[in-house]
This record gives structure tokens, C-alpha cells and sequence, in this order.
């Protein structure tokens, strides 16, 4: 990979003077192909190696002034996070990602260095699960939005649905709960710090391992908290037909934040179960599993009567993110 | 899948009315996942078989008014579109399409019958390409942007890239060229008839079995024509580091074609060089190769310096398409 600031100063102007091709070539330039690509960038699709025989894939989509917004987050940031909501996804089925695909739709008046630096975000966190970006598709819209698409390799392991549990397993956590939607508490009050929260909705950092390990510790479903704790383990507890119940006691509320909430009116226990974006995943296993490194059990699974409930009881509010709702 | 008619009744309102999850149930309830599905919609990812152990995968993103218009087209026929220009980059490598993941952003106010028309275009094409859907994400944002990302199997072969020709190649294509422009200069004076070229433009038909059949051929260099066959060849000739020649008598300019051309004052044979957006495949073969069939030779594979040429000299005009440009 070329160094960043030589590149950079190689994108003067917008998209439109750069032009689609243009803007192919630098950005794909950046980019150092993951292993096991076959065919990189720059052809009619990519070629990847899927050694499992089975390739698991998924896709989300982020758009300014809906997922993101270029004045509270840096382009980078913006690029992280839409690789991160991909690759989270990827590792809840226990998977390890190994490639991405971007669709990048944008204004001609565009900054061309923005499209580089979300590329660079991107690419950044996907190394770090292991993954890179192997294609994509550039475009002129009205409103920035990022598509992108990753795909994963089982390793011989089966998938881990969100349809496993059953009454009496264990609920796991590994990873961030809340700190998103602090953070985003933070920045819709016009503040930019601390920057631990703050940062934690900028660029999400998924515990991707993390969904291998819980795999190989025999997991029996798993999602993650895109939407929120209780909303997503709703949606696992419908796809399983189970109810879950958890322990508030066990959900460490971080000091960082209890100082954020208190200094916002705001109840942290609240962010905890129902906010999103943090991305940890959530995982049920066999009751007296030894859970692996990292992972803390936070409930049980019941009867599908009881639906989803905290400390034996229905959580008195709103439980989660839903799009037009 | 359920019926039909009865699901259509279902989803009266906008997208606002029926909520993110709810739409999703729509949509996912009306497709049948394609057979390798091994986990279908529903989940935090597909999973989907990949019996080659490589997987080929290419996305592209369409954007209202951009890439179609909704006065223009139906949007059945714009889901047809999104799937096929990715279903036919997958055929270009020399693949069977498999599963397509797709990402929906719209305004709230979008009638949710326009989505669910979509999908249900987008199944119709793929299922024509022997793929389907197999998982998606929708979201909201101010214009209609419909990304999807396609893989397929190789199923032993190797991929046919664009850099395999070599001076002395036949170049052949299979399927149409310049009907698709053509459909798009009638419908820009105000048209909607014929309904041939128009609906070439409005839902192009690939001819994705060609892909494979001429990569059994031993086909050495392909592309799918999007953008225009001279700036497509362009493509393959830079990335051969070729000349390319094509007779232009090789180019069967259909009646049909002639007939809107002499309406509208138009070349149709400009249509025929230049024009996007109908997904022939074009590719080179070794010379003396006994093309398959549906495949016409149209020219000749060069030494570098040439660049490409129609009847030995450069084309006066505009080559194609390109975004900001």
C-alpha cells in the first residue's frame, strides 16, 4: 500500500473532475488485495477463494444523515463503521471474513479525498478481521450512501443461526453495550467529548474473534446487537421460539458511562439494553458451558411464553432501532 | 412461498406504514430462496453453497434517475435491470450466477408495493440466471438507491478475465447492441414505443448461459458490454495491453434499430459502437476457433499500439458511458 499522503495529494478536486474511472484507480490503488483473492479489483467481478464450499454473505447499506454524518464523524470513521456493520455480521454466523464489495453513491461535487478516506476506513477495519475490499461501483447520487457487502468463510464449522437456543441455555455477551448511543447522546447535545463514547459511534469495534471462539465453544445461535440488546434478542428469541430473560445485575454499566448520563440526565442502564450500533454479539450456549475468553453470561433462556424480559419482567420502553418507525 | 395475490393485498401504505421488518417479512415471504441456499433470509447473514471453493462476486449500485426512472419504467423492470447487470458481470467471468444480496434505500413515503415489485423483478430476472435473493438490508434516504451484489460459481473453470487476449484473437460477442440506446433516445424525445428497444432499455436480457458456454470454448478475454462496446473493449484492450480492430460490417444493425434511428434522425450504428446498458458478452478466442453458438466474430485482436479501431482507423465520437464525465 502507497503511502497516505503522497496518494492523497494525488485526488485534488471532486469526483466529477476526477471522473468514475479516475476515481476507480485511486481508490483500488490504495488498496492491498486480502489473501486468498483470486481476481482483484478491476474486472467485470472478483474472484475469491471460499475453501469452506459454502461462502457466507451479507449486506448493509448507510446513508448520510441517516447512519452517519460527515460533521460529526471523519470520512475514515464513516468508512470503518460501514465495513464493521458488515463484518459483525459475518462473524455472528461464526464465520471469518474474508472480503468486502463497496458501493459508493455520491455527489459529483463530491471531494474526491472523501471517497479515498471512507475507502481507507474501510479497508483499515476490514484488515483487522482479516478481510479487504475486493470490488466495487462508484456512482453520482443526490445523498451520500454506502453499500457494502462481505462475505466470510466457515472453516468447516457450521453456521450459527439465530435459531439454536432452547429453554435453559446460557445468554452471552462479548463486547460494548451502550456506548454507541452515549455516544450518539453526546453529539445530538453538540458535544464531541469524552471521546471514548464519541468515538464508539463513530467507528464501532465488533469483536469479530469473537464469534469464531463462541462457535468452536459450541454457541447455539448468535446475532448481533445492531438495533439493541433487547431488540435483537427479541428477534433471536422469535427466530428460536424462546423467551429470554436477563440479569441487569450482570450488565456492567462502564464508570464512563455513568459519568456521560449523569452529566446528560440520562439513565445508562437505558443505552445498555436497547442501544445499538456497538455491535458486540450475542450468543446462547449449553447450560455449564465454560464460556471462552471474553464472553460473560448476562441471562437464560426460557419458555417462548414469557417473551424477552429483564429481571423476570417486560422492559418499560422503547427496546430498539427500527427504520420509519 | 406463499401466493401471490394474496401477499400483494398485504402491503397497502408506504414503507413507513409497514416498517422496516415488516417489509422484509414481505419480500423475504415472496421469493423463493435459490436451491445452495443453506441459510436463506432472515438471519445475520446468508449462507450459500460455493462448490468450486472460489466464489465470484461483483456488485453495482443503481440510482433513481441516474440509472432509471420510475415515468420510464415499471418497477418490476427495474429490479429486473438491477439484477441483470450484476447477474451478467458474473456471467462475463465465465460463471453460474448463484445468489444475489440486495440493499434498498428509499424515501419513507415510498409506496410499499414499489418495493416489494422490485424484488419481486429483481427474483423474476435472477431466477431466469438460475440465482435468486438471498438476503438484503432496507433503509431510508431521499432517493431511491437500489444496490445489489451478486456471486456465482465457477464450477471448475477458470475465470475468463479481461486480460487473457493476445494479437491474433478473434473478438465475438453474443446478444444485443446499440437496442438499449436506442430504447433510451425514444423514451428521451417522450416516446414509449416500439416497445422493443424500449423495453431493451428499460430490461435488458443478457444472454448469461453464453457466459459459460464460451469460457467451455476456451473464450481467453471477456466483458459484459455496460458502458458501450467501443469504450468495453477499450476496458479488455487496456487491460490485454492490445489493439483491438472491428469490421464494422461484422455488426448486424437489426431492422428495428434502422427504423427508430431514420424517425429520430439518429446513426444507429453509433448506437450499435457506443451504446450501454444491454450486457452483450463480448470475448476473444483463439484464431481458427469454432465459436459456439450465438456468438458472431465482429473483429480482430491487435498489437498494442493500435488502440481500438472500427475498419483500421479511431472512432470520431463519443466511445461510451462514464459516470461525471
Amino acid at each position: 500500500m502507497e503511502g497516505r499522503d503522497t496518494d492523497r495529494a494525488g485526488v485534488g478536486g471532486t469526483v466529477a473532475d476526477v471522473g468514475e474511472f479516475g476515481l476507480i484507480r485511486e481508490v483500488t490503488g490504495r488498496q492491498q488485495v486480502p489473501k486468498g483473492t483470486v481476481v482483484g479489483p478491476g474486472d467485470d467481478a472478483a474472484v475469491v477463494e471460499a475453501p469452506d464450499g459454502r461462502v457466507v454473505i451479507t449486506t448493509d447499506v448507510l446513508v448520510q444523515g441517516v447512519h452517519f454524518r460527515l460533521d460529526w464523524s471523519s470520512p475514515e470513521q464513516v468508512g470503518h463503521k460501514a465495513a464493521a456493520v458488515n463484518l459483525a455480521d459475518v462473524a455472528a454466523m461464526g464465520a471469518r471474513p474474508t472480503s468486502l464489495v463497496v458501493g459508493f453513491a455520491c455527489p459529483a461535487d463530491t471531494d474526491a479525498a472523501v471517497a479515498t478516506a471512507v475507502s481507507d476506513g474501510m479497508s483499515a477495519e476490514a484488515a483487522r478481521a482479516g478481510a479487504g475490499i475486493v470490488g466495487g461501483d462508484v456512482v453520482q447520487a443526490d445523498q451520500l450512501v454506502i453499500s457494502v457487502t462481505a462475505i466470510g468463510d466457515l472453516g468447516g464449522r457450521e453456521p450459527v443461526t439465530r435459531s439454536g437456543a432452547r429453554p435453559g441455555h446460557i445468554v452471552a455477551v462479548c463486547g460494548r453495550l451502550g456506548w454507541a448511543a452515549a455516544g450518539l447522546a453526546v453529539l445530538g447535545r453538540g458535544f464531541r467529548s469524552p471521546v471514548g463514547v464519541v468515538n464508539a459511534q463513530r467507528a464501532p469495534e465488533p469483536p469479530y474473534e469473537a464469534g469464531l471462539v463462541a462457535a468452536d465453544a459450541g454457541a447455539t445461535s448468535m446475532i448481533d446487537v445492531s438495533d439493541g440488546l433487547l431488540a435483537d434478542l427479541q428477534h433471536l428469541a422469535e427466530s428460536s421460539d424462546v423467551g429470554i430473560d436477563i440479569a441487569s445485575e450482570s450488565l456492567e454499566v462502564d464508570r464512563k458511562l455513568v459519568d456521560v448520563a449523569g452529566a446528560l440526565g440520562a439513565d445508562p442502564m437505558h443505552w445498555v439494553l436497547t442501544g445499538g450500533e456497538d455491535h458486540a454479539l450475542v450468543a446462547t450456549f449449553p447450560s455449564f458451558t465454560d464460556l471462552p475468553q471474553g464472553w460473560r453470561q448476562i441471562g437464560t433462556v426460557l419458555m417462548p411464553d414469557t417473551g424477552v424480559t429483564v429481571d423476570g419482567k417486560p422492559y418499560d420502553g422503547e427496546t430498539g432501532w427500527e427504520h420509519w418507525r
